[in-house]
């Protein structure tokens, strides 16, 4: 089987398509300035990269850029469009409506829809991604939704409720959802096989940390808790968001730099984080440069990242009553060693400590703890593309099954 | 020496009056309706309690009340008003002026004076409290500033600091001051009195459970962390409070609502927290109640705070890269037992244990922890206004001294 897989944002569009017979990514690539003008970028068959201006005014003008791409003669990976068998398409957020990823039919798109308030400038690209994809490929290739709340859906109501009116619970499911929920569920996944025990038996916390951050206790294979919330505003500092703050500072702000509430929003959005500290940027190896030359408020963006990350991993050490393992994935999880060293050290107390030399590796799935840890600390690269192939070939399978 | 302590709040006034060579309390009471009508409630020399309306027409007028009580022939505990040796007052916001304590100067009142913003709900009728005593005692009587701030200027930045634009600290100063200082220093030096240890040798988080709650990581007799922040709104859910919750909430709220982030910020101080979810009551006896009655959204309450606690906790613990003791105090952390008991359950793992016969006992210092528990597990009663009058004595006497 042959699977599409679509990340649709507002102007842009990601795509990868697997074969999940050999297991293999047969080619990937991105749609960019759709509505716009037009680029895409391919990478199919061999290392080489194709670029070039494409014109989409439209997302269907993407997936049909996409398609064509796909099937050319030097950079194509197939010889017709029915070879592809399914689209499995990355949908931010599926509110309390969905607890597992899902095939689209008329009742799905308008649980898509419904949930739009709550991520306005996701859900609605990711839906007009699925109606490009109908569009162009037709009605009879099926296409699946995968969450990224999802994987949260399993949160008791103690951890995911915030403690305002019940109200606004009610009237505009105000809650905390999670998200990064495929890479959370794919690595703990990992982190059972490697260790070789059921998952079911396990506490394990993961710490996907990128220019997005978040962290997730999952206990026994389902997550019981996670740092981003109702929006991926909360949890921890990121690249260029505040993470949670004391909510006070809002109406300060608002009153005080004659702003409304979205302006501030907005700010702790795309100005704050390691970007808003620094002064420098919201990337962990421009700080790391900037701190090789002594700039102190670089060095204090990431020692506030850094103790942030230590002190949810301890929550949620306490709130699940222990630990087995923590991973450590995405682009700054995998590839940032002085962040892992640093938020692992001096964790002796809960049965952490991580081997310097064993740390210096990236990019790569390794056990990182030293000997005789009580605890496992794992360096696991994540792969969404993946889980959303998996999901759509699991979904369409039992459908055929059926 | 005779110390008065006095906590001014916008239309109310609390009194104790100390004898500081025989440690005692010598009379107590509290001012209301000031600026309204004016009410005296009043206990010295007996456990009897005086009540009556007084015309209170401004704060210099309620001293005035206090004073003519002090000296009065049945109820009165001093002959003459120049007994009173000093005065001590509570004031919230020190903002980064004061990490201590101090001897109240022109000097200091302008700087209380440029911590209005940041706390104008309290630091104003502080002010007002400080002026009424001079006025009606007279310049020669030394008054002190105690701060709710100054125990937690020993946080590092990382501690202190919000991933918000660098600018908002160095223009605003926006940043976590922290309050209860003066309980979680009062609380953290008696616990290790408790223990037999010098201080410095410790590890302590203290939490202050009230209808307002904190808790703060103590290291080596120093604060490194609370959990309040900028404001008191800041951290756990409370009685009204929300506590942090995603920032994002409150413009989607504002937005929704038809409010602006001003009112959305008024109902996360006054109609959130376990008022909020529960629906019943910001009391936690009330929630008690309800629970035994059945009331689904009155335990959640209960159990979102009792996780916040605990999660918290955690959190400090792995900061501070261990603990040695946990001290629960002030209204709720001293006498509700089911708080106590669910916080530290399922906590073996960091090394904490209660015993549910020890943990029975209510308002009085005490170990609750099980014997062989590697952290102990502490109550104790809180008492801010012996710390505001031990430390005016003390600043008095220095001044005295030199």
């Amino acid at each position: 089987m042959k699977v599409l897989v679509i990340n649709a944002g507002s102007s842009s569009l990601k795509y990868q398509l697997f074969d999940m017979d050999a297991q293999t990514v047969l080619a990937k690539g991105l749609c960019e300035r759709i509505g716009i003008d037009g680029k895409l970028t391919h990478q199919g068959g061999s290392d080489e990269k194709y670029k070039a201006d494409v014109p989409m005014s439209t997302h269907a003008d993407a997936i049909k850029a996409v398609i064509d791409i796909l099937l050319d003669e030097k950079w194509g990976v197939i010889k017709d469009m029915s070879e592809i068998n399914a689209v499995g398409h990355r949908v931010v957020h599926g509110g309390e409506y969905f607890a597992d990823s899902v095939l689209i039919t008329d009742e799905v798109i308008k649980a898509i829809e419904a949930c739009i308030p709550l991520a306005p400038l996701h859900n609605t690209p990711n839906l007009i991604g699925i109606h490009a994809c109908e569009e162009v490929m037709g009605k009879d290739v099926p296409q699946v939704a995968v969450f990224d709340t999802a994987f949260h859906q399993t949160m008791p109501p103690k951890n995911y409720m915030y403690a305002i009116p019940y109200e606004y619970y009610e009237k505009y499911k105000i809650r905390r959802y999670g998200f990064h929920g495929t890479s959370h569920k794919y690595v703990s996944q990992q982190a059972a096989e490697m260790l070789g025990r059921p998952i079911e038996d396990l506490k394990i916390i993961t710490c996907h940390l990128g220019n997005g951050s978040s962290i997730s206790a999952i206990d026994g294979g389902k997550s019981v808790d996670t740092s981003m919330g109702f929006t991926p505003l909360d949890g921890l500092p990121m690249g260029t968001r505040s993470g949670n703050i004391d909510p006070a500072i809002i109406d300060f702000l608002a009153e005080h730099e004659g702003i409304d509430a979205h302006e501030v929003i907005n700010i702790l959005n795309k100005k704050s984080g390691m970007l808003g500290i620094s002064g420098v940027s919201s990337d962990f190896r421009d700080l790391d440069s900037a701190i090789a030359e002594g700039n102190v408020r670089a060095a204090l963006a990431k020692d506030m990242f850094n103790l942030s990350v230590k002190k949810i991993i301890g929550s949620f050490i306490a709130a699940m009553g222990g630990v087995d393992a923590i991973v450590f994935t995405a682009g700054v999880g995998e590839n940032d060693r002085s962040v892992r060293w640093d938020v692992c050290e001096h964790m002796e107390y809960l049965g952490i400590k991580i081997d310097p030399e064993k740390n210096k590796f990236r990019g790569r799935q390794m056990d990182i703890s030293i000997d005789y840890a009580r605890v496992r600390v794992l360096v696991i690269p994540t792969n969404e593309e993946l889980v959303i192939a998996q999901d759509t070939q699991r979904l369409v399978s039992e459908a055929a099954a059926k």
